[in-house]
């Protein structure tokens, strides 16, 4: 059986070195491709991806999977060896349920749904997209039903996006949520604290910005003799183990944007980067899922980037470095501004604590489209007042609304629940770091984040893929994952910020 | 008939994505790819490169081919059809008479000589590669009579290396021209007028530098959309049609050497970003050899990079940007200067006369270890040996003899000679040029390349691999290829520099 287990490690390691690839071939295509290679990379992608998929779902796969698992010496794999013959069959299964002809047609459907999205976005114009958005709801239909027929398809497809999430789960969690931040933004809003949001539009060269940039990130230890910093105009994180690429963006008046931008794909770099090396190019071996990625991420990015604590240690280097450009701003100016709550558009530009809510709007959506409880032609109408009802924005046109995310023409439904989950993952392991490390916030305050990032490696990072993600943060934490830690994070961040009660 | 001549197009062009992509792994790895991807990069590297060999033996293409040419159909194919036809057959037929086991163990040799080659090259100790350069002898040898075993195994790795290439035609084009080079170096290095040197050695900043070399890429028409430019210790180009990619190396004190790599590798990429659209994907639009990409590429760096008509339609402009560091210096001077001859060791750092001399040397120490004639033992007396008698230079230890090329421990002997006949090819060509375009001195003495790159466009890079290399010299000038045209041009070229007669 020993030698079962291999011939599958091996066929899983091909798998892998072809999505290696595939991520160069994307990020090549964004960074350094010339323009005219557009064409020609495009050709490249589509032959990766399907070989992609023939491997995934090669069917010496199935066979050796059952040959392993029906085997009398089974039971002497080790508990990681199980979880790689668990994790690779868990892959299998899923793909090898839908049709290939169905997923050719559904890529291609893709490419011109995005399109269609594309130019509605561009002339505010729902009803160019109206069309391939129903196609694309039925395809995310029929996906969930090839997978598991019986179940609710926006159940299955939770699952299929995150394991372990369900539609109770994101009900539970995500109405505390809105329950408690609801008030929370309100009394924000009220305080007399206003901040001065002047503060983040000031021009601050582009050479300055990259030099407090890549000083950021070697104080979040994201290894650059194993990774790269680039400019992308959206900004996106690429790559394993020792080659890890990362990318920001740098417009002269958001110096701030910048700075978030590049510890939260600082955070999914260094996550990458210190996956435990003994699982190398195997399941084991790779982040644990979507949802804790994007936790690790949002980790960085509001516990390093918009804390106190790292203004407070970085505020005297900060204005060394741009010069006269603050010099009559107090860190609590700073601090305040950096964390300013407000009504607004769009979901990327969103504060800390509004941010969820432009997320639980679209997990209600979604779970209604695909019940067919709302229909598609409806959606703008609805999307309008329930962005006034939820976060109190009035909406001005469907490209800042409907239509501000790429999502829906392109990936599976199911998948934005995943950012807000992060974000409860991410406090709730926060809450147990603090506990674990009494001296936490004079550590931080000192510039120490090494006690931090420590920490995050030996309980989370250096896992890898040992724990399905609602396992993983139990078994760091203790409990089971629940929305509080969050919501008492804000209100103890926000209170104090705004002076409340 | 149609229907397998379409399917044989489709695997061919899966071949070709494969390359595309295996391109870009190196490309990156030189130049973009943080230190730390290096073993995740090979691993790449060796995955593209096995699923490439396996693309191009796939034995459907055989049956493919079969029944396409023994169809009653195949004389309605046109040319271009057929000579993809003949094109796919000839690769096929010749990697598939190669066990893929012994590839294998080929190509994990060519990794432990390289590592011994480039260990025995620093300590400047022979002894080191020589053990595994016996054995490349050897592998070389199995090789071509795998391909051939009923013909002399130097004769098969030429034509393997360049289709058409004989030994005859290489006696008799290098013989010509080793007994006009010789005394023709000689009558240079006694003439009265020396090029000052020291010139060429002035410090010039690598700003001044980067401007010079992309504006003298914009001159030969290299197009920065379809393409990039930069930098890297060995210069080389990888890419093809829109996405093509040259590097040069800059050095404070060698200002000519970046502009001369940029000219020469600025012509491979013209090549690849100038070859026939309509065959993009198909063999016939892929460069037509080895030695013709060679050619050129020296084409564009000697009769531009080294010529007078060009350093007389830049030199103001030249001086204009390096502001004072040649002030003093006279057109002349620069163009003595640019063509300095000199008895010196190292081929890639030859003068364009004692160029063809070092190949020659190489040309005939390969042929004789592959008949047995010589042994590897004895290499480095007989290589010092023949140093004296052809260029005259005492070599001085190894490192700078035997050991300065990389080729003998990665690649198939009997590629060296490529080098020279693209000399050969070019000065061919540029002769028909001349021929065709009587004003063309004083249009490159104005400036005006296009006259000379449009004339290259139609005549040679536009036609990709319609012919064999050997027949499109014969198609473009009408005459069989001949050492002729390069002796002549040397002849003309020197003398008039050097004030000879």
């Amino acid at each position: 059986m020993r030698k079962e287990y291999e011939e599958l490690l091996k066929l899983y390691k091909e798998s892998f070195l072809v999505e290696e690839i595939a991520m160069l071939l994307y990020w090549d295509k964004d960074v350094t491709m010339p323009s005219g290679g557009l064409k020609q990379r495009a050709e490249q992608i589509a032959f990766i991806a399907e070989l992609g998929h023939k491997k995934k779902i090669n069917p010496r796969k199935g066979d050796l999977i059952k040959q392993i698992q029906e085997h009398p010496d089974y039971e002497n794999l080790s508990d990681v060896e199980k979880r790689n013959v668990y994790l690779i069959q868990r892959e299998y299964t899923k793909l090898i349920k839908v049709p290939p002809e169905f997923v050719g047609k559904f890529q291609k459907q893709c490419v011109i749904s995005t399109e269609a999205w594309e130019k509605a976005k561009e002339e505010d114009n729902f009803s160019i997209f109206l069309p391939e958005f129903e196609k694309m709801i039925e395809y995310n239909k029929k996906y969930a039903q090839f997978l598991n027929p019986i179940v609710d398809p926006f159940e299955v497809l939770l699952d299929y996006n995150e394991p372990g999430m369900t539609i109770e789960k994101c009900d539970q969690m995500f109405n505390s949520l809105k329950k408690t931040s609801i008030p929370l933004i309100e009394k924000c809003l009220s305080s007399s604290k206003k901040p001065d949001m002047s503060i983040l539009n000031r021009s601050c060269s582009i050479d300055i910005q990259k030099k407090i940039n890549e000083e950021v990130l070697e104080l979040i230890e994201f290894d650059l003799e194993r990774g790269r910093l680039d400019e992308y105009v959206h900004p996106f994180t690429i790559g394993t183990y020792d080659d890890v690429r990362i990318t920001t963006k740098y417009t002269e008046k958001e110096f701030l944007s910048a700075i978030l931008s590049t510890i939260h794909e600082g955070g999914h770099g260094s996550y990458e980067q210190n996956i435990r090396k003994e699982g190398s190019y195997q399941p084991v071996g790779t982040f644990c899922s979507e949802g804790m990625h994007e936790g690790i991420a949002r980790f960085y990015e509001n516990f390093i980037g918009r804390s106190s604590e790292f203004w407070k240690s970085y505020f005297k280097r900060f204005k060394e470095l741009t010069k006269d450009i603050f010099a009559d701003i107090s860190l609590d100016d700073l601090i305040l501004a950096v964390n300013n709550i407000k009504r607004s558009a769009v979901r990327t530009e969103a504060d800390e604590l509004t941010y969820n809510l432009h997320i639980i709007l679209r997990y209600e959506l979604e779970r209604e489209l695909l019940s067919g409880k709302i229909e598609a032609k409806d959606l703008p109408q609805i999307w309008n007042r329930k962005m006034k009802e939820l976060i109190g924005y009035e909406v001005k046109n469907d490209a800042e609304g409907v239509l501000q995310d790429i999502h829906w023409s392109g990936e599976l439904m199911g998948y934005f629940p995943n950012y807000t989950l992060g974000n409860i993952f991410g406090a709730q392991l926060f809450a147990k770091f603090k506990k674990d490390s009494p001296n936490w916030q004079e550590e931080l305050e000192k510039g120490n984040l090494k006690i931090m990032i420590n920490w995050l490696k030996e309980n989370v990072l250096e896992k890898g893929n040992i724990y399905d993600p609602f396992d993983l943060v139990k078994e760091v934490t203790g409990e089971e994952v629940s929305s509080k830690y969050l919501i008492d994070y804000y209100e103890e961040k926000f209170s104090k910020i705004y002076d409340l009660n």
